[in-house]
């Protein structure tokens, strides 16, 4: 798995190692200063220690939970090993599997799947599996509405990426706290286009946008956490031409959610720091031209909605219990 | 200024400090693999730089503003210090000050006030400044309602703590995200108290704790954003009870508030990262026994609302473009 946490991968890698041997190095500096201070301090305030991490996971923990909406495409062997590990993170309420092949899911998958769920529907938690089988394959359909969906967090998320159950359920956590907001760990960025010198003419950029300047403008629905409302807005209340544009295209569709959020909120996404484990080969954003064919369709949206919607932002949501560093 | 800085405000520069030379050592390594990457990259994607920050500030300034609501109590050369600084802010679109002081303010000291914010009204933009003045000395006076508040977003802040224009821009940009929260500089906890045994007891914990454990559960309106509706919702729909023990007791209406929103959204605040100046002298929370009747507000609190609303979280709001690490 590790072996293709390549690219950006490894400059988290490299973070997280930073961060650990930071955090062993701070941490005897922590204990010195920390013990003077608790000497001096209200004994009230350093009761709940022992309790911390009971405290924190019990009030933290998703009241209501999270849907899982994962997109595949021909690729069961990495459904399978990607619903086997969400259905294992304890706030996941319901799984719907985005199925736009030709053939419908076979038997012996629909059973492995309803195994896995329910062998980790425990303590009174039952977990709801649902294939939302479509006849037209088009990139629209994962953002179709979901009836009767008990939770408002819908956890989108492509078939071939795992974050730790930990992460996701910090996500849901900040999601909880900005439920309007998309929140999710790929941001991307738009710029204007200076070198054209026209205003109104922007750039998609990538990763590595991102990383070098700390600013970012969309999350990408591949891996984030949003409100239900929003699938049913995108079918319902987003201009029909955008649907089409990316039917026709097969492309973009997290680009058109990231711009009818914005749009709808008038607010910047919020970027959470993870860790990613692409467990499958790289997608069409590995392909040649890309970038331009992005940078296409945030210019086609902006049109269709008469100004830019998007916000930039320079917000990192941080696991404080991880960071060390105030 | 600086030489206030003491206790936690230490380890923060600290954090600067390492986090700079962090910066400095990971600079040139950026360099050289971003350069490679930068050649072999599609160029598009990296038009956008000499715009950055243009680009960023230009989409993430504030669209409505915010009104700086601001509690004093006998100390005018630190209200006029901390209001000269932040009617400076471009996001700053009013001033309310809550004069509970017997004698109403002097002519001079509105006289002063009133030519800072008009000095700083300019390319369009009017600051309002208004007195609040109450004859009844209470802390509940901090959260009465605003009438005819044009913006909806309050930056509560007490009148001796001063923060740098761009870390509040960017904490409202925060509290654009998640408007429904508490968002602000200055975290504290709430913990079981364990070793009395009770599941329904619990201890106040200051800055130390949650340093130490990265958790906390309020953000105290020392220093925070928040929605305007939680004004009138502390004083017409929060149980009278809870406002009468603020009155009484002269202490806790902060973190009556936090009970308020927690209560509200179910949902926890969110912690910005930020350098405090602190520039008065340190207030009630320095005397003893403070901790122990904090303690008793919480357990208290909670008793009038028939449960613990408070929601623990580990999430701390950074500014990616002064964060290194991924």
């Amino acid at each position: 798995m590790r072996t293709s946490l390549f690219s950006r991968r490894t400059i988290r890698q490299g973070a997280v190692t930073a961060v650990g041997s930071a955090k062993m190095k701070l941490l005897l500096a922590c204990c010195i200063v920390f013990t003077v201070i608790a000497l001096a301090g209200p004994t009230a305030s350093f009761l709940g220690w022992e309790q911390l991490d009971a405290s924190l996971h019990r009030s933290s923990l998703p009241r209501k939970g999270y849907a899982l909406l994962i997109n595949t495409w021909k690729r069961n062997d990495l459904l399978k090993q990607s619903i086997s590990h969400y259905a294992s993170c304890p706030g996941l309420d319901s799984v719907h599997i985005v199925w736009s092949e030709p053939n419908p899911p076979s038997e012996s998958l629909i059973n492995f799947l309803n195994h896995v769920v329910k062998s980790n529907s425990k303590n009174g938690r039952s977990i709801e599996l649902k294939f939302d089988i479509n006849k037209e394959d088009s990139l629209n359909n994962r953002f179709k509405e979901i009836k009767d969906l008990k939770s408002d967090a819908v956890f989108s998320i492509d078939d071939d990426i795992i974050f730790p159950c930990s992460t996701v359920e910090f996500a849901y956590n900040v999601w909880q706290s900005a439920p309007d907001a998309m929140v999710g760990f790929v941001p991307r960025v738009h710029w204007v286009n200076i070198v054209k010198g026209h205003t109104d003419e922007y750039v998609y950029s990538g990763w590595w946008s991102v990383w070098w300047t700390g600013t970012y403008s969309m999350i990408l629905s591949k891996a984030s956490f949003f409100h239900k409302k929003y699938l049913s807005m995108y079918t319902y209340e987003m201009p029909s031409s955008i649907r089409e544009y990316v039917t026709k295209n097969r492309n973009c569709e997290d680009i058109a959610m990231s711009f009818l959020v914005a749009n709808a909120t008038g607010a910047p996404p919020i970027w959470v720091k993870g860790k990613i484990y692409e467990i499958g080969s790289t997608g069409i954003s590995s392909l040649g031209g890309h970038s331009n064919r992005r940078t296409h369709c945030v210019n086609w949206f902006a049109a269709v909605y008469g100004r830019m919607p998007l916000v930039s932002t320079s917000l990192k949501a941080v696991d404080s219990r991880y960071s060390w560093f105030w």
